[in-house]
């Protein structure tokens, strides 16, 4: 099996929310936008983001948890400098996302900072200097 | 906010067994293994999977939710043809994947199946003749 990811499928409760956060709050562009299905971007050269109504994920996937945790993903944005995590950390939070924390030093000689999606989807907004985080980089 | 994602991360209960799994079983390389704490893979242009220790998600992230359930995030694998799918899934089977569904005709048109990775991850293998699904493959 080659060593690919081509969809990062994320299931939602309610597309309307997910358009105001990613379309109208962060300016993202979408590469497909079925209401009530599915609303789809690009966020990598051949990998798309799909966020696709929950009830669709449920009929062909199975139902996630539906009380309590926080979903065991989390994706990452890798920015180029500790002030662009800043940036973006509030750029998120005009967008309304309702929890973000605050960028630290991070142990592992990174810096970065969290916000929930809509969903409760976990973005990671990171500046890490590492090989593996350069590589990640535009 | 820039349209991008850098890293996808999941968070895993036994390291040993996605190792199993993901290099052992599929012949993926990592590019980061570090025993105990974080398995990486390039799974595609500037994107990396993190398989991270479910402990140090949990201390750092929150905990997901412990009981019932597929996590609410699927990945997709996304094949040139159809027969493609089916030796993807086979090779899945082969290195140990406990569900696997046979792969089948979709409604949006195209054809494709799951497995779970060894923490529940659905992992659906995709052929879409689509424009999206074109766009994506190397």
């Amino acid at each position: 099996m080659d060593q690919r990811v081509s969809f990062i499928t994320l299931a939602v409760r309610d597309l309307l929310a997910s358009r105001r956060f990613f379309v109208d709050g962060l300016g993202w562009d979408p590469a497909l936008d079925v209401p009530g299905e599915v609303l789809m971007f690009k966020v990598a050269d051949k990998v798309v983001l799909s966020l696709w109504d929950a009830h669709a994920f449920e009929a062909e996937i199975g139902s996630p948890p539906t009380f309590g945790g926080v979903p065991p993903v989390a994706l990452a944005h890798n920015c180029a400098t500790k002030e662009g995590v800043d940036r973006v950390l509030e750029t998120a939070r005009r967008a309304g996302a309702e929890t973000v924390s605050d960028a630290e030093e991070r142990e592992w000689g990174g810096y970065s900072g969290y916000f929930a999606d809509p969903d409760g989807f976990r973005w990671e907004i990171a500046y890490n200097s590492g090989a593996i985080g350069q590589d990640v980089l535009p």
